[in-house]
């Protein structure tokens, strides 16, 4: 049988992937979660159809999201993940040894048991004992914890249905009183490309509730056309003037100390879309 | 009727297109030619089933393989576009007034005749005085003339079939040969993501010839990954540090001065790649 997959999230124009094997197809409380195994990406997390992680590449998402914010701030010791039931962030997290606890807030708590069934490369820290799991509304969640986190990253969805709370401005004011006197709050931003509507508004959101509002991209290649676009929003830390210098190292695929900088340059149209 | 193009470039996964209407498709000399109109690129140039250009999102390649090395040297006034039948590379090279001839060498006529009618955007340039368009074999065009660029556009389809000689060691002896004593060679040189052996050979290929040898990325929503690379050969500057600060300006939709440095500086598995 030759099965594929053939994502829906830009009309017109879709990736496709061969299928070697559905491992898992249900629909949850809040979406139709599948993990697929596929020929060139290996297995993935497929969300309402729409791709979230694949084993392949994952590891330019979850190091970026993690490691851009992490490396800013000097000392952070407590950070909140909202959505990222894959775990993938939480990994990236927890080899920064000043953490003492990453809580995930995810709503879907099958994404969080399928995913440490299914994927455990991406999950394997979500057993570690600095890792603590609330299962629920992340809105709900930033809203009753105030001060509280040095980073807060927003792994979710796209904004449409079930995330579409978790972008824009009445959030991001939750979230900057979530965060410390120095926190900084990272999201990923969609495609400047194929919704620039989208990353223009996300951007000036942001930029209306933080001091220092950044735009960064990577490329990701199952992301749609491969190039993400990642907003951070800091209280006082610049993400691209930082002095990295002291920062410790380890292992990363994607993520460097120079790369961290040259990130947050952006082509003409992209710079446009945020001036 | 729901017409789709389905590309086949990477094998178990594929970029599909919403087709509107084929508004040529023929058997040339060399390959399969198709201009097709699509609802999410607009008008496309496909050939032997591989997008090559479309309207939508052209210039980030052609401003990217044009830019950074007519920017790099301080007085380009001969340039050789070998392949680029399309016409986008010279369309952003006579925009800088020092080129006095960009000469266009170009295996199959039928690319650049279809071109013309169906893509003037692309085209546009063509026709300008200053633009030679010779139809012939490149590595021929290369072999016979020495010392005569200052700059030298590989604008080439993929290393496999017809422009297969124009990637590899022997190709990038005859163009150092072909250069300027301080003249510069770029190449569009595939998806460091997909094809990792193909971009580390190019390069070292590459470096086995030119004094400096550089590879920089750029975000191309339809090229597989949507994250493309090219190599630099250089006798004498560096792209990566040259000084900018006197060259003119124009308008572009990609490009910009500080990505002009910032585009090589490479996440570490391409990095790793090219060590």
């Amino acid at each position: 049988m030759d099965m594929w997959l053939k994502e829906g999230q830009i009309s017109d124009a879709a990736m496709t992937y061969k299928i070697k094997e559905t491992l898992v197809r249900k629909q949850t409380e809040y979406q139709d979660l599948a993990i697929l195994d596929t020929y060139a990406f290996g297995r993935m997390l497929v969300l309402d159809g729409i791709v979230q992680t694949t084993i392949k590449d994952e590891f330019v998402y979850h190091e970026m999201i993690s490691h851009i914010p992490l490396f800013t701030h000097p000392n952070p010791k407590k950070v909140l993940v909202v959505g990222g039931g894959d775990g993938g962030a939480i990994r990236e997290i927890l080899k920064h040894p000043s953490i003492e606890k990453a809580v995930l807030c995810e709503i879907d708590g099958s994404v969080i048991e399928e995913c440490k069934k299914y994927l455990p490369e991406i999950s394997s820290e979500l057993n570690n004992p600095r890792c603590e799991i609330f299962v629920g509304d992340g809105i709900k969640y930033v809203h009753e914890h105030k001060n509280e986190f040095d980073v807060i990253i927003v792994d979710s969805t796209d904004p449409f249905g079930a995330a579409e709370g978790l972008f824009g401005g009445s959030f991001y004011k939750e979230i900057y009183e979530c965060l410390t006197e120095d926190g900084i709050f990272i999201a990923q931003t969609e495609t400047p490309f194929y919704l620039p509507e989208v990353v223009k508004k996300v951007f000036n959101d942001a930029k209306a509730v933080f001091p220092v509002t950044k735009l960064f991209m990577a490329g990701i290649p199952t992301y749609p056309g491969g190039y993400w676009s990642f907003t951070v929003g800091s209280k006082k830390y610049d993400p691209e003037t930082v002095d990295l210098s002291n920062k410790i190292d380890f292992e990363t695929k994607y993520y460097t100390k120079k790369l961290h900088k040259a990130c947050f340059t952006l082509p003409k149209y992209i710079e446009n879309l945020i001036k």
